[in-house]
């Protein structure tokens, strides 16, 4: 009856352990390491022209995160993103903030055109964005209701040739033909820092496992969703939140993944 | 018989979550954002020449933060505190570290030069340093008494045009004109990094929601230190008193702050 | 009967606050401060070439870490190191993810060339990666046990002029002569991301205090290892666990350190 085998796709992350090579952004590296060590992947950070091919050579996905963003590591994401895309290597984008100035919206742009991109995740503004120009946005975070970018999202994944994955009060993911929606998640998420970045990467951990992206996504945000509901069973402010959050990644039985997922198929 | 309507000015935090920017330190970045983020303000990090216009323009206020400088960032600080200036978006500098390096001593003058500056927030060897650069301290804390940096605020503050705050343990907050003393605040707030950086970008958060610098400034202090003093009543070592200050932030209602505001014109 | 006066050094520690210049990557900046603040010592972060001399020269140790390294931030480690050597004030090495790209690889030997190093500490791979290029190995996580790389220790230490310290289950710290083992520690260490960075941080703030860089790796190792084990009874995962440990590294008295410390001389 369940949409995906999620017992198993989280018995194998523990168990492999998967590379997950980001190139993202400042205020999040260090949460982002922790949510991979967390749920039981490998982090690495590495930007350098001189050493990204190498280093996502070794990996079994790749990031692309957006946020604070500046041209000159632009290259080194296009260098990494071809890499990986030359061995096979899925790719995960987060354009944090495309819609709020033109370098980001731009740059979504270019990754999508330059890159085979595995899954897209954002938030409502930031994937109306890459449809549309007009669409504005404030900082980082949505400005226009799931609903709206939902309805341009089957569309994105066919152009873009990516799983679309849009992260609200519920999510919405489709590859342009099937849709799954997931309920997991926890309004707590949205007081701290880089949780949408963090369910990205870990959309990414399980693309290291699955060759399935639309599987990737849905498992990633499932996962990454009930560990928000578990730790809300914690603590009810965002410093402890946090703290209860990276126990909860760790905490997660395969089976208790399983039982806990609120992923259906529209 | 209260200094200024707290209660209100916190009432507005919550509701109209300004967005604040800020190009700050690589160390702070992370719970820069969560402190807004918990206290009810809205943050967002951009330094690319290519996207700092935009992204200021979008915002309630911006924070410079000198930590971890390097010479092509003073650039982007300029643009987007020239546009900022542009459109009346108050501009808070935390000129860190000034008075340790030359670099840094420099940048600050040339921000307080080049910029209408809302606030400047340091501790007592950093505003020293601008008015003396025989002032010489050890890295990127204080060697100096808050009652010697007092004593030339005034004219500090007459010179830059700026609301000068020196943070010690007694906080003294100057217009040129006006003083204010802030006594909220606990020792354990000095064995967490960037307690300091936070109580700015605090600042810089009223000051998106008040068009009176004395008034953000004292606001912030106040607000960041009485957080402090909350989180030293349920932790005593800084891992958790870390946690329970983001807690604090979030939790503290308008009417708590009202009443715990320890501010006091001179 | 012990080996050193750790409670002494503990005890100068936390009177003397020593000011550790840190050039290290983004993912661990917040924590290696939150470390060296938590244990008593003080810490700074610069690398701009237009102030790391002036600010390595107000330091008592300084620490180059080559994660999420780039280009131009390897002429400031080497202008950084070269001011501290002639001051000699002692230069600590994390070599992150040597053995993983060739420019981590190559910049290891070139700081190991051009610099005089009191202490290099990394995983087995990374320091086996210095004596053989056939050395790969996956990420910034080691792929070979410590026992290997111990085999070939004393000849990098006796190359390089360093102290090397190799952690794992057991760390093994040798100047080429001398082999002290440090048996403290826990696997949950391994779950928080920069455990290994803050460990050599912890080294460089002894290296501030002892001039015998023998004693400051033992002592670094010994203290790091001995706050992750209390810690580990306090919390069982990653989240509270480094919450834990930074209360731990602050609460520890000399006492204790003394009591604590599990090394031995081979």
């Amino acid at each position: 009856m369940a949409l995906y085998d999620l017992k198993s796709l989280l018995e194998r992350m523990r168990k492999e352990r998967p590379l997950v090579h980001n190139i993202t952004n400042y205020v999040v590296m260090n949460f982002t390491a922790n949510t991979l060590l967390a749920m039981g992947a490998s982090p690495v950070m590495a930007h350098a022209n001189a050493e990204v091919e190498e280093m996502v050579s070794l990996a079994r996905a790749f990031v692309i995160n957006l946020g604070t963003l500046s041209e000159h590591w632009i290259e080194a994401m296009l260098r990494a993103g071809r890499r990986a895309n030359a061995l096979g290597i899925p790719v995960v984008l987060d354009p944090v903030g495309s819609g709020a100035t033109s370098l980001r919206t731009r740059t979504f742009q270019t990754m999508a055109r330059e890159l085979k991109l595995a899954v897209v995740r954002g938030n409502a503004s930031e994937i109306l964005s890459y449809a549309s120009e007009a669409i504005r946005t404030r900082g980082v975070d949505s400005m226009h209701p799931v609903e709206q970018a939902a309805a341009t999202a089957g569309e994105t994944a066919r152009r873009t040739g990516a799983v679309v994955a849009i992260t609200g009060a519920v999510d919405v993911i489709t590859d342009g033909h099937a849709v799954v929606h997931c309920r997991n998640g926890h309004p707590l998420l949205g007081t701290v820092t880089g949780t949408g970045c963090a369910a990205t990467t870990a959309i990414a951990a399980f693309a290291g496992i699955t060759r399935d992206p639309l599987e990737a996504a849905a498992a990633g945000l499932a996962f990454f969703g009930l560990a928000g509901e578990l730790a809300a069973k914690r603590a009810r402010a965002p410093g402890s939140y946090q703290v209860a959050l990276l126990d909860c990644l760790y905490e997660i039985t395969p089976e208790e993944f399983q039982a806990g997922a609120k992923l259906e198929r529209i």
